[in-house]
């Protein structure tokens, strides 16, 4: 019953037989790999994009900030939600990276962010010359910081806001097969054809051991993004090794799978807790991620039986009056299961 | 008969199987997984420093340039060799990291430091208040990128020539185990004991799949490591999957007899050429490196025949006459057998 | 009728004078030359502060972008008001020269820090380990950039809530000598007194060419602030020149003349305007800065007459509806006589 | 007899006539005031570029180094000679201005860059894909720190080299005037007419205050110019002041005549010196530096008589024995008179 993150999980057999397998004798690094090369090849197809350049780093905040920066100049604005990753859990790598930047955030609820608010501010951030930092680009997290999906119209609404000022626009990923199988399109559609310039395809949360891929659909950013990935030390002499994980990930859709598993279970999570008379949802469970709040009591509860998971916010406690409501985030994983929801659910019923 | 890199090896066996047993249901993440304070406490065992701070990376880069960074500020001189890693193959990842420090380069035979150029570059550098950089930091590199090794006496020397300006002292131990097993020399004899402050304690070359240790002699830097290290997007959410492998490097002595045998093999390599009466070395081969001096002909026999290397400098070419001396460097890993040793001796010797 | 700014006023002619008289044959260079040790000592009497650090800079930017990198790392979050200068008029300055710290936006009436909101985000950054920036720093601007005047007690306030975990506070004065006439305090009340670690100690905006002084309480920073400087391109070759506009500005209080006297200029128009059926202040006029709202016609009444200054904010404009109130920043400066504040009454009362 | 440094002259009084004249009521600040319309153009005329961009600086360090960071990006190498300024006097500010680059030292004869040894450093930089810092910029100091002057032909040979790579090539001038009234070429011939992109066009030495101009050949580089001045503090709010010291410079020549008079007294100056037995030249007088080498008693004698210079090397000492031949420098500005030449030379004679 182990809800704490999809990053607590483990790697999928399916992976780690074809890391063993990859694991055999000689191969070229830096990523020349032959690996490497049907992964770029899959992924084009996947993106339906066969002129854009694809690389694989091993943490999602690498992929974000390299992003970020290969798009971005140091003086330039970055818009995101105000609960965004990038805002909130990268130690500053979208900074580190750009040589500076700054992130302008933004409000909306279920942390996707409001385009009217996004249009206010660029509009509100009219240049008075050079004194300002200058409108950069945007970026959206999908699915969000709590749980929750755009929808590619959703995408395609902020992306337009974006276009109107010639701003790139960025998908953080980390959880895209979750968002992707929820929303029922396409990786084009969630991406490109809605406006996406690059993106951060998250593996890592979701089966993988530690591999995400970036993809940039304007290929005449490439290389730049190499040397900032080089620079930042995150080009992996082994490569074979991330490739690996990357390939095992996307024969027979089995991203897709996982990502149809942990967000089945995390369904099943929330219609358990929000049957009960006093209990609610902070956010729609729309991919794999429940926010639920219940009494302490039944945290106690859950925790006395052995279940892991984070309250929320992460300075709740469970001192003080037991029916008080208190929030908390509960994560599913390619491998929750079953047993595991009711188990929980079992607990926080008592 | 690949002697390209020891970046190109697999590997080792047992290294798989710990990933396979790390990889069983949910864990701690972002390195407070079990495993990493085994690791950590076997570390400190192994370097006779049991206050050290210690942290696992992904790649030598990182592990440099998070190291150089956390020693010397922006305005700092880096001293090292002018063919070391971090001035030659890292796109500039210690400025990057530093925030711009200048790497001051020094010459020396074999890509190890000359003490009295050291000595003579700090003398120099007399600063004239804030008009110049300050001196920062000393870096040395153990395999050097020649092949040489530094005697635990010879990196004392120049230890105690940066102690003159109270300047820490970094060792690049991309290949440290190849480096010890030479020098009969324990890690601590080689490091701390030395002078040396910070080291990139390798295992990607020598049979891991991409983990390096930094080891941090003095633990009130070690904080400002780990907001680096974050920053750098270098933390790894699934941290076990670093501390696996390294788990399986340190036990039962497994990165010492991957060492060994690499080493071993260079020398039967090294003393095959040798015997040639028209081959030469360029540099000692110490570890598990080789710079061997052939004529034309012989690197077209051994390419024809199948071996992978490349030559020296990275520029030359096999267009040209055929008795003409040209360069090359062999690399020699863990899993690099007689055979394949042997392979070649008999290709070039025809 | 000139009210753009007090960047736009004249340098007074006692300032004149004396970079006249520095004229005089040779000197030495970069912070060496003899009146810089007559200023810093004035300024060190003025401060109370015997063992301050004190140096000169040529723009407010610079003043408060070095003060900040000096006190505040990369990782470290810079809480400021969000209409602070340093976040909106100065391009990314303190990103650019911090590292890439984050800065961190708090409300509050007239451009003032409430402090329940410091607090708040203070305590609500309780660090995650290393995923967030940690707390870094608090920068108040005094007197703000919409015109109000901290009390010492108000200052005094956020450093004390600052202090509870140990952060550096930086006081922006470009307008200092503004606030301290108006808050009749002294400049050690206003700053070390109240908590504040160092202050951009500004002239250029009252009746200097371009000098700004920092002030750093704590002298183990200097030297870190001198290679700061240099490094940054702010260390003047031939830096009597500032020397003299700093000493001709603190020679008989004249710094204190002229904040007094924009002051009152702006109370008179304050004032005169506010008597006006009309009319209203958006911001408390306490020191020489005016921001009425007034019908728009009364603005076309006074740009008709060539009175200059902006509306706020500075996308409104004066198409519209000749009723709609609009509103406007006036600036008074040193130079701004009684002539000229009545003339411009006089034109908004037609 | 002050020969320290053309840093340690004076302004011209015309310089102050001008500063005096511009201080007449309000003017548009921040680069906007009509002295700088008239500076732009009168630029564009002399370097017969009237698509070029302008803009005025107050340090040279500055103009260098965001030249510098214009053209060249972080992962770029900027070559430049071992003794440039930008290398051993700015304290990193190039380093820091780009974000990280790596600065590539050349040798040559009087702080003159080889041409060989630029094409032989580009050659050898064959990039290794992403391993390298790539090839980035050639900057090129006239008159050399060292006091040489390059002709045009000399630096359009480097230019030449540098093209064959499409790299930038700047010109750090900040005695631009001197050396060009020695190469008796016109600004267009010695810039880009040769092959440069951006030229620190220096009047700090040269009988100003405070003022460098950088001429920018491509305007599309303009904006970000602009961007990276404002962002690094440099954009002055009371811009008219720098724009004034400009418009005196260019009025009537007086940048050249000031020049014409500093070589001519730096020539009658190495004269005097070379017709001692005893004495010799390091480095050609052609401009207005001197380096000479003469027995240690003579220095003490000059030092005695009041003589004003430096030893070179600075840590050069008049402890030993007095024949033995010490290195100096001696500078003449604009103001050195033919008694203070004659009086240094009466005291070496002695």
């Amino acid at each position: 019953m182990n809800f704490a993150s999809d990053n607590a999980s483990p790697a999928h057999p399916k992976v780690m037989a074809a890391l063993a397998k990859a694991n055999d004798g000689f191969a070229a690094s830096y990523g020349a790999d032959p690996i490497m090369d049907e992964v770029r090849g899959r992924i084009r197809e996947i993106f339906e994009a066969p002129e854009s350049a694809v690389y694989l780093v091993s943490t999602g905040s690498t992929a974000n900030a390299l992003s970020l920066a290969t798009f971005c100049p140091p003086w330039g604005a970055i818009y995101c939600h105000e609960h965004a990753h990038v805002e909130v859990d990268e130690c500053g790598a979208p900074e580190f990276y750009t040589g500076g930047s700054k992130l302008v955030l933004l409000d909306g609820a279920h942390a996707k962010i409001d385009p009217a608010h996004l249009q206010t501010k660029l509009e509100a951030a009219a240049p008075v010359g050079v004194h300002n930092v200058q409108r950069g680009m945007v970026s959206i997290t999908n699915v969000t910081e709590f749980g929750a999906v755009y929808s590619v119209a959703e995408i395609a609404a902020l992306a337009a806001i974006a276009k109107l000022w010639d701003l790139p626009v960025h998908l953080d990923g980390a959880r895209f097969a979750n968002a992707l199988v929820t929303s029922n399109a396409s990786p084009a559609e969630m991406t490109w054809k809605a406006g996406v310039d690059v993106v951060s395809f998250g593996g890592t949360k979701n089966g993988l051991m530690a591999v995400e891929a970036v993809v940039i659909f304007d290929p005449s950013k490439a290389w730049e993004f190499e040397l900032r990935r080089k620079r930042g030390g995150h080009l992996f002499s082994k490569h074979r090794f991330l490739s690996a994980q990357m390939q095992a990930y996307l024969q027979d859709d089995l991203w897709l799978t996982m990502a149809r598993d942990a967000n089945a279970a995390a369904k099943r999570l929330a219609d358990g807790i929000a049957a009960l008379p006093d209990a609610s949802l902070m956010h729609p469970a729309d991919a794999n991620m429940v926010f639920p709040v219940l009494p302490r009591a039944r945290h106690q509860a859950a925790f006395d039986g052995g279940a892991q998971y984070y309250l929320a916010p992460m300075n709740a406690t469970l001192d003080g009056p037991p029916d008080d409501p208190v929030g908390a985030r509960l994560v599913c994983s390619w491998c929750t299961t079953n047993d595991d929801v009711d188990g929980f659910l079992d607990l926080i019923r008592r």
